[in-house]
């Protein structure tokens, strides 16, 4: 599986508006689409944006032509506008970054150079964010005993990432090493990527999964039946604190009061050490309709009702029991463990 | 406002599965109907089902022929299959046994009285829910500060009871003291009975009002932007722990952990002294459809997904900051302070 394809200079990706009702495959062959389908969420996921942005790049510069100044020119604001589609995940920066950086170390070579740079650039972050999963799916596997049942919230699997997720990769690892879990998917309102999206991955590979809604989590927690919570994350600040998907404080602050362990499953790419804690991390808010009306279009409440609709929230470092990279499980303290884990093997 | 009527002997009721889009009302004019109308949700909260139910049981018996023994063993039927229509409001069973009571106590008149003695008894149960309603009102009004933000879960106002609510009623009386308040409501997965049918009725009454999805709940707390949570309930027992609609418990935990005061709102009729413990409260188990599918019929999850779909959750006494009720506002302990309270007057 894998939910975002560039092959022969094509930029594909699977739509995933559409899941779990069709599979519907996109071709992006401008900027325009690239920060549209990012913007809807036709593609995401903090690491998946992040390369779809990449290829995106790759994509709306491929016909410009060899005037280097001028390729330069709208390289840097085709970047910016990438960087503003999402304000959220950091992975997406952190990904045109790197490819700015490559770009910027061949400005002496032909643009044609420059432009196969780019592409190897953004394909090497691809097949490296894969790995960063099953390293994460690896240090987190001591996390999950045999019998685990597991809440998860969103989607980190294969459709938010460029191998087989972050809280879901570790999930994956565990029901492949038999270890017969149990997923309790919450649908996350009100894009409804658990329902949609995650309950769809799961039963895809077989894996024992129950769907919940969002306001059930407490209640199952009461009754003993979740042993763990696992999430994956859109930015952490350097003292732990963790901007992921809207309900994702809930469950860290039910967690708590049940005595649940909350782990946090992210590539060191989702880490802002510029950030001092979760205040500065801006949070995206989105449209009303998304709340009030279902697919775009059924009503679900009257058309004009006042919505507050914030994308993501933040969880304060002290509710994470840890948080497993692909450089290890990093525990609390943050203020000092991220720091020396992040950077152990520079 | 009220969403059952009966007059001239004939039931009609809004049918709140169509609201907000279209305000359809329709008769009932078998126990069958009525039966399927609670059911199914087309009628709906805790006092209100009690008073449709009588009604029901009187429309139902209507034709009934003069033969006491006969109407004596289908009216017992009838309210048996009323009863068992939905398990745990208490409301239900309380309003029902009360006609029961009032016909058995007409047991030596022709059936033609008893049927009158049935449908007065029924038209005064709904009054004196109107009342009871106000009562709550009054005795909430000192919880409520000028200026607060209040938030509130799934619908308690004139489409739940035989007057303008229990929660809602408070907030309604606020309102009209112009305490300048603002009311946030949960969408209320699954049904959606925050965000279509409580968005609606604050609308209409022009209470200003925010809609947030389930999870944001947390997230709105911690921003410091609610001062209290009110909620109604399905059943009390006798130690304060309360059934209400499900995600209450969840609200419940998170205020608390924020200190923010839970208040639950609801009438005398409520509780269920012969519960030592929320234990011992029977919860309904819906249809999985109801979280797999928007409306009845578009598909948010795959469509064999198992799913957990209880409609109600058990809020302990321990996280209750007060009751209020139509006798007065209920402190804890409740052990000792609710039969005080239920009491005092008789």
């Amino acid at each position: 599986m894998n939910a975002v394809r560039f092959e022969n200079q094509t930029l594909l990706y699977l739509d995933q508006r559409y899941l779990p009702a069709k599979e519907v495959w996109r071709e992006c062959t401008t900027l325009h689409q690239g920060i549209q389908a990012i913007k809807e969420l036709h593609v995401r996921g903090a690491p998946l944006i992040g390369i779809f942005a990449c290829y995106t790049l790759c994509v709306a510069l491929e016909c410009f032509p060899g005037d280097k100044k001028g390729f330069f020119h709208q390289f840097d604001k085709a970047i910016c506008s990438l960087k503003n589609s999402r304000p959220t995940a950091v992975n997406l920066a952190w990904a045109l970054e790197r490819v700015w950086r490559k770009a910027r170390s061949f400005e002496q070579q032909p643009v044609s150079e420059i432009k196969h740079a780019m592409r190897e650039e953004s394909k090497q972050i691809h097949a490296e964010d894969a790995l960063l999963c099953q390293k994460i799916a690896r240090n987190g596997t001591s996390i999950v005993h045999k019998g685990a049942c597991i809440l998860t919230h969103c989607n980190t699997g294969f459709l938010a990432t460029g191998g087989e997720g972050t809280a879901l990769g570790i999930i994956y690892k565990a029901h492949r090493d038999r270890k017969k879990i149990t997923v309790y998917v919450d649908e996350t309102r009100p894009l409804l990527q658990g329902a949609r999206l995650t309950a769809w991955e799961l039963m895809k590979q077989k894996v024992p999964c129950m769907l919940i809604t969002d306001n059930m989590a407490a209640s199952i927690m009461r009754k003993r039946l979740i042993d763990m919570v696992i999430v994956g994350a859109d930015r952490i600040a350097r003292n732990g604190d963790t901007a992921n998907k809207i309900g994702t404080y809930s469950l860290a602050v039910l967690a708590r009061s049940h005595k649940i362990p909350f782990y946090v499953a992210a590539p060191f790419s989702t880490f802002d050490l510029s950030l001092k804690s979760g205040d500065d991390i801006p949070i995206e808010q989105r449209d009303p309709d998304e709340v009030r009306k279902a697919g775009g279009s059924i009503p679900l409440a009257p058309e004009d009702v006042p919505v507050y609709n914030p994308a993501f929230d933040i969880t304060p470092g002290r509710l994470i029991t840890a948080i497993i990279t692909d450089k290890g499980v990093i525990s609390p303290p943050y203020g000092r463990s991220i720091k020396k884990c992040l950077f152990s093997d520079v």
